[in-house]
C-alpha cells in the first residue's frame, strides 16, 4: 500500500507542475482525504491553493481536515470568505474546533465570522473547557432519541439529521433537558422489529464521562469498553457530546506518546517533530539536561569525596561504568515495565508489594548470574585477587538488587500522590541508582579491602 | 467513574461470598461485561464458575470474552459441554481464535468440539496465518453486499443477516468470487433514497490491506484514514475479512507496549506484567542486561587502557560520570523522539539528512550553556585550572552533540536496513556514546593537558 502512495504522491506533483488540472482534477475525485493530504504535503506553496480548489466540495473539506497545520493556515489566508465558508460548513464541530485552536488570531477571527451561528455557538462552548478534558476533544452533533419512539421512528428521524452528525452508529436516548437515559446502537435499531419502542431496547446503563474528565481516561474507557462513541455529561447527567472513536485512536496515540517523552526526560510536545522548531526541541530538552547534570555533578562529587578508597586500584575505578551502566539499564526495564503497566491499568497502586516481591525476584535471577560472570572475569582474564573480585561482584549484585526495587516503586508512589508515573522513569531512576550504588559500592571497598 | 467500579467490585464479591445469588444476578445484569470482568478478577477460583451462571447467556459470553486467560481456562474446564457450547455460540470468530490461541491443546480441543462445523472452519482457516498478521487478526463475518442491490434491498438483507456480523457499520460490495468492488457505510444507506442502487452510493477506491501485512501496518492505516474497519483481501483482491476498530485500538496499544519495551532493553511479551511469571520476565530482560555489561566492561578497559592519563587528576575521573550520564540522557531524549516519529510515520528514513541538522544545532544549543556552567563551576567553585576546566567542557559539548548525532542517525540507519528502530534506542546509544565520549575526552586531555 505504502508504495502506491509514494507513486500517486509523485504523480500527483508532477501534473500539478506540467499544469495538467483537468487530468488532476479526475486523478483526485478518486482518492482517499488522508492520501490526498499526504500528497499536498510535497506541493509547493504557491501550487497548493490552485490544487486544492480542483477538489470537489465535501472531499475539499475533508482533505483540509487532514491537512498539516501549516498547509491549512497557506490555504485559508489564500481562500476568498465565500470559499473559506465553503470549507468551515463542511467540517464538523470537533474538527473546527482544533483548527480554531492551532491557527494565529486574525485567521480565527476569519474562521468564526463565515461560520454559521449555531456552529460559532457550537465552536465556543467547546472552547471553553479546559486543554485534554473531555469536554475540549468532545463533538456536539450526535443523534438524540426519544424513549417513546418505535425503531421505526428513531430510523425515520436519523433519516432526518443525520447528515449533519458525526456518527449515526450510536445514538442516544435522552429525557427533558437532555438528560441521558440509555444508549442504543443503530444495528439494533435496523435488527429489531420496527414497532419496538427505543426504551425497551436501549441500554440503559451508560457509561459516560464528565465534561472535565481527562482525555486519557477517555480513551482508557474506549480500550476498555470497546465502544464506538463515549457519551460526555454535565454534573446533572446531561448529555452535552460524545467522543468518537476515532478521536480517541488519536488521543491514545498522544498519550503513548507523551509518556514515552516522559520517560525519556523531555518535556511533551504535541506537534510532529520535523515541524518543531529548533528552539522548540531546545525548550523541551534543556530542563531535565541540566537538572540530570546537577545530579551527575553529585556522583563526581562522592568520587572526588572518597578519592582515596577508589583511586587506590584501577581495577576499582575502571568498574565503575559497569555498576552506573547495569544498574541504569536494569533500573528503566523495571520502571518502564510498571510506568506502561499503570497507564494500561495493568498494574495499580494497591499492588505495590506484589511488584517489590516480584522485582526482587527479578533482580536475584538476573544479578546472581552477572555478578558470577564478573568474578570469573576479574578472577581469571584480569588476575585480579578473591577481595577485589568479590567486591565488585557484590557491588553489582546490589546495584541490580537496588536498580529494580527503585525502579518499580518510584512509579507506583508517584501515582499514589497525584504525580505522573511517566516523569519517574529511567533518567531520574538511573540518577539516584548510580548515586546510591556509587556509595555502598564505596562501602563495601572499605569493609572488605 | 473508577470510584464506581471499585465499590461495585467489592459488592459484587461480598454478595458471592454470602451466597446471595438471586440478588446478585440481578446486580450484574444491569452491568457492562467488561465491568463484570474486572469485578470477577478479584472473585476467588472457586466461587468463579458459581457466579459466572448466574448471567444471562449472552451477557455471559460477553463477559467472558473481557476476562483474563487464567479464569478463562478456570471456568472452561469447569464447564458441562452444553455450557461450552453455549458461551461458544455466542463469541465472534476472531474472539474465538484469541481464545484457542490462549488456551492449552486439551482445552482447545473441547472449544473446536464444541463449535459447530462453520465456527470450526473460520477458527482454522484464521489460525493458518502467521501470528501478527492483517489475516490473523481479522474477523470473517462482515456484510457482503452486491452492486445491484437498491439501499432498502441491503437494509433489508444486513436486518436478515446481520445478527451474526461483528459490525453492520460499515459493509462491502463484492462481485463474483468475492472480489472486492466498493465500501458503503450504513450511514450512507440509511440516509440514501431507498431506490438508490448500492453501486452507485458505495466509494469504489477501497483501501484494502493483504492477509499477510503486519498488525502494525493495520492500526497506521486506522489512524491515518479513520476507519471503522479496514477489509482483508487475498493477492487476488477477494475479501477474506475485516478488522474492527475495537481490534485496531488494541494492536494500537500492544504495538506502542512493545516500542517502550524495546527503547528500555527489554525483549517484548504480550503478557499482563502481574501475571507474567518471574521466570518469564527474567528471560525478558537478561540477554540485554548481559549484552550491554560486555559493552560497558569495553569503558572498563579504556580507562584501565588509558589509566596514567586519566588517574593524574582526581577532578578527571570524577567528571567521568558527568560525561556518560549527559551522554546517556542526550542520546536517549533524541533516539527516543525519532524512533516514535519513525511509528507514527512522521518521520522517514528518506529525511535522514534534515533529521542529523536539526538535532546537531539542538545539540549546540544545549551542549553549549552546559558546557559553560561546567567551566565555571569547575574554575569558580572548584579552583580548577583553565585547561583543566577547558578539556571538561570541551569533552563534554562533544559527547552531547555525538550523542545527539548518534541517537537520532542509528533508529533512522535501522529502520533503512529494515531493521526495527525501536531496537537502537537509549541502551545502545548510550553504550556507544559511552566509548566514544570516553575516547575523546582521553584524546582532549592528552593533547591539551
Amino acid at each position: 500500500m505504502i508504495n502506491k502512495i509514494t507513486v500517486l504522491e509523485e504523480t500527483i506533483v508532477k501534473l500539478a507542475e506540467a499544469k495538467k488540472y483537468a487530468s488532476l482534477r479526475d486523478l483526485l475525485a478518486t482518492l482517499n482525504p488522508a492520501d490526498i493530504a499526504e500528497a499536498f504535503g510535497n506541493v509547493s506553496d504557491q501550487t497548493l491553493p490552485l490544487v486544492f480548489r480542483l477538489l470537489p466540495k465535501e472531499l475539499a473539506a475533508e482533505t483540509f481536515v487532514e491537512m498539516e497545520t501549516e498547509q491549512q493556515e497557506i490555504l485559508i489566508r489564500g481562500f476568498s470568505d465565500s470559499e473559506l465558508k465553503a470549507v468551515v460548513e463542511e467540517l464538523y464541530v470537533d474538527d473546527a474546533v482544533d483548527l480554531v485552536e492551532e491557527m494565529p488570531a486574525n485567521v480565527v477571527s476569519r474562521i468564526l465570522a463565515q461560520a454559521d451561528p449555531d456552529t460559532r455557538k457550537m465552536i465556543n462552548d467547546i472552547l471553553k473547557y479546559p486543554e485534554d478534558s473531555a469536554g475540549s476533544v468532545m463533538t456536539t452533533e450526535m443523534v438524540e432519541l426519544q424513549g417513546r419512539m418505535t425503531a421505526a421512528e428513531a430510523i425515520e428521524h436519523i433519516r432526518k439529521v443525520g447528515v449533519d452528525k458525526e456518527t449515526i452508529n450510536t445514538c442516544y436516548i435522552t429525557g427533558r433537558t437532555h438528560k441521558l437515559k440509555g444508549v442504543i446502537s443503530i444495528r439494533s435499531l435496523i435488527l429489531a422489529d420496527p414497532e419496538a419502542l427505543c426504551q425497551d431496547l436501549m441500554t440503559p446503563t451508560v457509561v459516560a464521562v464528565n465534561t472535565l474528565e481527562d482525555q486519557e481516561t477517555v480513551a482508557q474507557m474506549f480500550s476498555k469498553y470497546n465502544f464506538n462513541a463515549l457519551p460526555v455529561v454535565d454534573g446533572d447527567e446531561r448529555l452535552l457530546g460524545i467522543v468518537t472513536m476515532d478521536d480517541a485512536m488519536d488521543i491514545m496515540e498522544e498519550e503513548a506518546t507523551e509518556d514515552m517523552e516522559k520517560m525519556a526526560a523531555i518535556l511533551p510536545s504535541d506537534r510532529p517533530y520535523l515541524s518543531t522548531t529548533v528552539w522548540d526541541i531546545f525548550k523541551q530538552r534543556i530542563p531535565w539536561l541540566l537538572a540530570l547534570m546537577a545530579a551527575s555533578l553529585l556522583t563526581g562529587l562522592i568520587i572526588t569525596g572518597f578519592a582515596d578508597v577508589l583511586m587506590a586500584s584501577v581495577a576499582l575505578v575502571a568498574t565503575i561504568p559497569l555498576l552506573m551502566d547495569s544498574g541504569g539499564n536494569a533500573g528503566s526495564q523495571t520502571s518502564v515495565t510498571v510506568i506502561r503497566g499503570l497507564s494500561l491499568q495493568e498494574v495499580e497502586p494497591k499492588d505495590i508489594l506484589r511488584v517489590i516481591w516480584k522485582e526482587f525476584r527479578v533482580a536475584l535471577l538476573c544479578g546472581i548470574p552477572m555478578a558470577v560472570l564478573i568474578f570469573g572475569k576479574l578472577m581469571l582474564l584480569d588476575g585480579q585477587t578473591v577481595p577485589v573480585s568479590a567486591t565488585v561482584s557484590l557491588a553489582l549484585l546490589c546495584t541490580i538488587l537496588l536498580s529494580k526495587i527503585v525502579g518499580c516503586s518510584l512509579p507506583i508512589l508517584a501515582k499514589r500522590l497525584g504525580f505522573d508515573p511517566a516523569l519517574l522513569a529511567s533518567p531520574i531512576v538511573t540518577t539516584i541508582v548510580d548515586i546510591v550504588s556509587l556509595l555502598i559500592y564505596i562501602l563495601l571497598i572499605s569493609v572488605i579491602l
